[in-house]
């Protein structure tokens, strides 16, 4: 399958019944911090709390009714894991989510009340262990990212926003493996080719900063950062084509950013984020994005799932 | 003056060059826990993050200029002080804001930084020593919520709920002297009388509970709840009437259900407001409300003043 604006639109078509339009919010109390007129895709406000769901579902509904009898499989103990589970749901099939053993019990509950099987084992293991499952069963596993049907699903978040406000100079979304930044990026050029589209990574893991130097995947040393959900350490080999060739530019940010990206989107934006998807404002604060004053910048906020016990450090970030 | 849907109109004229149209959130992932469908008018993204701006600028916007030049005083340490020195800097004139001793040093900032004037006094002298100023240097008082003109400015709000959603069958609003209350229950019965709209007060402060009864305003006993920004003792004299006539109920909230609401908001919700603006919420979860399956639902979200470190209370609770 390819990823056009046609595959995205027949997503979208796919999965409306499913996931909501979420809000493109006009944040006007962030205006004076960043330096423009400040838009925020509140996809944290999604069914299941992010995006994942778009993806999940735009994967589940290809499948025959065959196939889906048998079930889908997802290696995550995160959104993606949540996606899929609610996919499950509501297409009246079976999902089975692969956790590793560390796993928070809160993760692994949130997961089994949608009404997965869970099975965990060691995180090195869990690939495996999702496709010895499958094989076992006549399971399809989804991936989170490196599939172009996936990618057209959360490229409908991108459709939605250049709808919303089509006069948008800018939009940046957070990246990890590639999947929401090339499926969005590609709808956003289809339909607005003037729209900057930026890819915001962690400084720790810039994997799509170095990739574009070479032109092809590097592979980042594994590092830590507050960006809990934006861990791959390289872009997925189908992903990269689609951002490479749709994304104007990326920002790697730093944690101190991040943070303070974080603190004011909840206190002064009123919206509960997680940490990760606050990165690009965390960019925009530290001068790593090509913001002008009244250019109108859309902030793609990914997800919601946060534990309220996190929020603890942002007492101590100065704004 | 009066408070009709005339005057409503007249006050969003006034005051359309410097609010927000604040969105209304379609809060999907609140359903279940609410058993209808949730919408939130979310005021805490209104400027300065609070409604009471409307009111404020509402009043503001009719003196004259030579009483304009003699600057506007408000006795409020919270959301009103905040309305009223945005005002006074939007309309290029001067704010005195009383506040009492006691005001933390977050609250005295937050004003001072709007460019107000502030003036600290014994808690219980803060009306005369703002009535005093006002003789002295001939300016302005404007009141928090006992005046038309004010509550036509909140009543705003309540215009923009219907047009943003007309089909919805309940609006629920949190109550203290019911200035707002006032205004957005005249406008939605003007403008859509078989909607229902509804109160929501602390159980421990249930001044409109308790008047209704009689049919005069009645003075409740002090009492502390976690709704701190309603504490008014007995409705305004002028709200009063207003309030009688465009309420269909009112729901006394206690403490516990308040927090849960508040709680659900922000974890489920991923909106941060302040405690009180959460009343409403807390009302629906504690059965008060005349809430059926398939029913619109707003809530009405009046404000976001709150420091993070409050929220450590909602760790404690249970959903």
């Amino acid at each position: 399958m390819a990823l056009t604006l046609k595959e995205i639109r027949e997503a979208r078509g796919r999965i409306a019944p499913y996931i909501v339009q979420t809000p493109l919010l006009r944040l006007r109390n962030l205006d004076d911090f960043l330096g423009c007129e400040v838009y925020a895709k509140a996809e944290c406000m999604q069914v299941t709390g992010a995006f994942k769901l778009r993806g999940a579902l735009s994967r589940a509904l290809t499948l025959t009714p065959e196939e889906l009898r048998h079930g889908i499989v997802a290696a995550s103990s995160g959104n993606h894991g949540k996606g899929i589970a609610y996919a499950a749901k509501m297409l009246g099939t079976k999902a089975t989510i692969v956790m590793p053993n560390t796993a928070t019990k809160v993760k692994v509950e949130a997961i089994r009340a949608l009404g997965a099987e869970i099975v965990q084992c060691d995180v090195a293991e869990r690939f495996a262990v999702a496709e010895s499952i499958c094989s076992e069963r006549g399971a399809t596993m989804i991936p989170p990212f490196n599939d172009e049907t996936v990618m057209a699903g959360q490229g409908t978040a991108g459709l939605e926003i250049m709808e919303q406000c089509p006069e948008l100079d800018l939009v940046v979304v957070p990246v990890s493996g590639g999947g929401l930044l090339g499926g969005v990026s590609t709808a956003i050029k289809a339909v607005s080719p003037r729209t900057l589209v930026y890819g915001a990574e962690p400084a720790a893991l810039p994997r799509y900063s170095e990739s574009l130097k070479t032109g092809k995947p590097v592979r980042v040393e594994p590092k830590k950062s507050v960006a809990d959900a934006l861990v791959a350490q390289i872009p997925g080999e189908i992903c990269f084509p689609h951002v490479a060739a749709h994304t104007d530019g990326f920002a790697a940010v730093d944690d101190d950013s991040l943070l303070k990206g974080w603190k004011l989107l909840l206190t002064e934006g009123k919206l509960l984020c997680e940490p990760s998807s606050a990165i690009g404002v965390g960019g925009a604060l530290q001068g790593l994005l090509p913001i002008r004053k009244g250019m109108k910048v859309c902030f793609l906020i990914s997800g919601g799932s946060v534990a309220l016990e996190q929020l603890d450090v942002l007492k101590e970030v100065e704004l």
